[in-house]
């Protein structure tokens, strides 16, 4: 079992350019990144200790000494990054107030950075609430950014293929997580892009959230499997839904509509498109069809270096798509007694309206019967 | 391959009484408790989206739909823990600050709560920084609790006995990671406890915070295993250093003075003993033999529901070990050329001194010579 293929094997990711862009969104005059994700994003750095500075004319990133070497190796291929090492908390605090004295309105993450931190920071600095600005260019992905996605997809696909085909015949829920993530692992993947879904029978498929237990998979059940993998730091998503042995008539239509109102979502997709309406295109199917009860979540989010980023498609939402947008499409249809149905693809958001990244079939639920024992 | 035991084998985690002593640690009317860490060990409640309020004579859980069901399971075995179901964030919050009307000062956790929340909730309730309560309480183990950690050792010991000794066979850092994962999870662990590192050779090895990437480990090398697993929540931590083919005096030399950096660590492990003094055994040890420079960490830390968590032993740490305490002792030398040395064990401070948690033997670095190709 050999990788799909490697990150050398990619495009390069396109560090250039983004914390120019990020600062184009500014109305302050810094902004201190607190985000891990954001921060990997702008200059490439992943320790999990360090902040960066976004001044109007230079990019800090100040960290400790356990990860000076690291850092620089890291920043390289970004934007000149210059990395300030420090050597404890107090001291690294000191640093972030000196490179910011006297430059007047400071930006931090609200929403991310931890009120006593914020509280401590802004005794010595002019601190406002500034969130969203690097998630906001952290949307539109870069060649590099989807190569890298869609061969998490790809490595998903292939360890998919090799297990579905034997769930009639594998024990638990769980033993079917581990086969798909160490087949995952061994195509390639860092790992698991979240904890892979297995959801089987009447009750555990009826829970969108479920995880995968000890529940032995059993003939008649509906089995939903939520599976992504890890590449680079940046993630894939798919759900595909099957049925253990002969599909009843009931189990057939849930799944047709799903089928449906996923085209239909996948239809909505493009650029300029209100993200609300591809939940909408979603809702209406079922609706129609007198199902909008079992419909008990949104109907997709972004992917990148997070398994949920911008933007997300719910009934609430105020975003649009935007060219280069990865998004899941992820309708799907629960009752407990039933068990339920999921079929989420990975989408780029293309100026034809999308190209889909995840590719295992999603025609029918059907599935061998297991082996009479 | 089955497990080692299962969760329904060990003895109960005692929920009970676990909230009235964190009441007792209050100088505010009411705490309300967003650590999702915390918020587990108070009630049992495993979702993502919840908060806990301690009021003076009762507990909530507010949690949303998703998790209204799985919330009530899950907090059956706590103190009467009444599940408050709201709809949406705005819902949630209306729910919040009409529980805590009129009831005084209220607690929060500003050291885990973002910014943006706790200004959103100040406007309504007269909210004061409380951090560290529940994690106070959260220290000394239950017998349940002592069972799944060490439930957790067990399985990472006899994954680690598998691959050890195989260790010059197996081609890359990431090959060994990948199998020590996969045998933990069929021992019946949740997933690793963390992302095993396997350091090897004179650059990886002298990395204290190396991953495992594709290097092939090859004969005359350091190899730093650190492994855990996931058992109901519970972590584990051991790491043992291995060499590749003949042991060179030098590494002999290494091998032997962190083994007795870490005897003397273990040694000084007992109720009431500063955690600083722990530290300084291990480090005393290192400084008469000339290796002050090589030891880059502190000596430990606790381990429970997260894999760091208090107590630290640092120089600067100012606690000290309490009966039940779970912690560490992981002293290691580490230097580019040479590679690097880390011997860990987990243990369980007992009235005699501590209880060693991890059993995998340490009494030499040796290991059969790869074979030649």
């Amino acid at each position: 079992m050999s990788p799909v293929a490697t990150i050398d094997d990619l495009p390069p990711l396109e560090h250039a350019g983004r914390t120019d862009r990020v600062r184009a969104r500014l109305d302050v005059a810094a902004l201190i990144v607190t985000e891990p994700h954001d921060i990997r994003w702008l200059t490439g750095f992943r320790g999990s200790t360090g902040w960066v500075v976004l001044l109007p004319d230079r990019t800090l990133l100040i960290t400790d000494r356990r990860y000076g070497e690291r850092a620089a190796a890291e920043t390289a291929p970004a934007d000149d990054v210059e990395v300030v090492v420090g050597t404890d908390r107090p001291d690294l605090r000191a640093r972030l107030v000196a490179a910011l004295a006297g430059v007047g309105r400071v930006g931090a993450q609200a929403s991310h950075l931890s009120h006593a931190v914020w509280e401590d920071w802004a005794v010595d600095l002019p601190l406002e609430p500034v969130d969203g600005a690097v998630a906001a260019e952290r949307r539109s992905k870069d060649r590099g950014e989807i190569a890298r996605i869609e061969l998490a997809a790809r490595i998903a696909d292939r360890a998919l293929a090799e297990v579905a085909p034997r769930l009639g015949e594998t024990p638990t829920e769980l033993d079917v997580r581990h086969e798909l993530e160490y087949l995952m692992r061994r195509f390639g993947a860092e790992g698991p892009s979240y904890d892979t879904i297995v959801a089987s029978g009447p009750e555990h498929a009826a829970r969108p959230h479920h995880g995968a237990e000890r529940r032995t998979i059993t003939e008649g059940d509906t089995v939903v499997i939520d599976v992504g993998a890890l590449v680079d730091g940046y993630h894939s998503d798919m759900t595909r839904s099957y049925v253990i042995g002969t599909v009843s008539p009931r189990q057939q239509e849930i799944y047709d509509l799903v089928a449906t109102a996923q085209a239909a979502g996948l239809a909505a997709v493009g650029p300029g498109v209100a993200t609300r309406d591809v939940d909408a295109a979603c809702r209406a199917v079922f609706a129609a069809a007198g199902f909008a009860d079992w419909y008990l979540h949104a109907t997709g989010h972004g992917v990148g270096l997070q398994i949920h980023e911008e933007p997300f498609h719910a009934p609430t939402s105020t975003a649009e798509l935007l060219l280069g947008d990865v998004v899941t499409v992820e309708p799907g249809l629960y009752r407990a007694g039933f068990g339920g149905v999921r079929i989420e693809d990975l989408v780029e958001v293309t100026p034809s309206g999308q190209r889909t990244l995840t590719e295992t079939p999603k025609d029918a639920p059907c599935l061998p019967s297991p082996p009479t024992t």
